[in-house]
């Protein structure tokens, strides 16, 4: 089976959002081998930390929660688009566009099948440092990706917008029910179809899900078949 | 696509083991919309809070922590064994030999494939609140599978033993490389043949990891072959 790792690691010295020390994660060990016979701790951590997927709440006054995950989203169809050459800090409209008119996104819409996902690489995943300026999708990318028929975007950003009044990009996919996946890390996938293996913790009535994220190559998984 | 969330829900009052507090876990707001444009926050728990994996560490000095998980543990064929009907607190090897000769596990060993799971269903999945009684798998039936050739096991209680000195069932396991699922919901699911999609975070240097866990119809994904 031939799987792609692309979760960010939850360690200490993890990058975090604008490198701010609140975001920091906490580890602390409860027991240990030197005092008894068991080893046991506690992680108190940023719900937006490394690999999670936003919910409506996080941007959205009465917004829907992490109760509405649906786990028919465990495992979808998936494309990756590489926008690793873009050569700008933001994706736009036109360059989904261009990937469109490249052949490299299936024309019309819906481009997909239900419930299939986007995932955009970048320069991002090749830096081990969170870095103010990150790519990410700009408004208009994102309205060119709410009127196809997808059910969530992922991007390899700890934020899939910055400095935009409003956090338009989450407010414009959100909206449409369409989940965003961030802190992802797509370094060594490249641009393609692909099974996304998706899942979040089973945590209630909260705005953002940890989650472990996995690229399978379509043809590896005939095993599950049988 | 038929896919059975055997997961338990983390939530503020949520069982947990002893009805310990300091098990408990903690949700803070770091930000809302009363204040701001954005709703955030965070998670403080017990890395043995609802279902997740012990790792070596958790009981032997010295021993591999979640670094060692390994991927291909992702999608694993996976053997579901009902002992809801048991009448015993305690499951011992010779009620796992009785499946063998019922038909129910493949006789000889390995009985399985390489790298696939067994899921003990007891009658803990019936019961809302932390049970002191719970049923467990005692020592004998955990030397009864570690011969197997199997990559884990998993169990319907917070914990895969109680009251045996120097946990035993935990050693004989993680000693051959076998990892431990607890926490698990199995009261939806009958004994039967499965794919296990199974995601814990990726947490850095752990003795345990806070896991998603589905249980997937095997003629139900066909589609992924595609």
């Amino acid at each position: 089976m031939l799987l792609h790792d692309i979760s960010s690691t939850i360690a200490p010295d993890m990058p975090v959002y604008k490198n701010r020390d609140e975001k920091r994660p906490r580890f602390t060990v409860s027991r240990d081998h030197i005092s008894g016979t068991i080893h046991e701790g506690r992680l108190d951590f940023d719900l937006h930390s490394g690999t999670h997927i936003d919910l409506p709440l996080h941007v959205l006054p009465q917004g829907e929660t992490s109760d509405t995950w649906n786990s028919k989203h465990v495992l979808t169809r998936c494309r990756v688009l590489d926008f690793s050459s873009l050569g700008a800090d933001r994706i736009r409209a036109g360059d989904l566009q261009q990937k469109e008119h490249e052949g490299r996104l299936p024309e019309g819409k819906p481009f997909f099948e239900a419930d299939s996902t986007v995932l955009l690489k970048t320069t991002n995943s090749a830096r081990q440092h969170f870095d103010f300026t990150f790519v990410f999708l700009e408004k208009s990318g994102a309205e060119f990706l709410a009127q196809k028929n997808i059910a969530g975007v992922g991007i390899d950003a700890l934020g899939i917008e910055r400095e935009q009044e409003g956090h338009p990009t989450h407010q414009v996919l959100l909206r449409k029910g369409i989940w965003i996946l961030e802190g992802l890390l797509l370094s060594a996938v490249a641009e393609g179809n692909y099974i996304l293996a998706l899942m979040p913790l089973k945590i209630a009535g909260v705005e953002a899900l940890p989650a472990r994220a996995f690229l399978l190559e379509p043809g590896s998984v005939a095993w599950l078949k049988s």
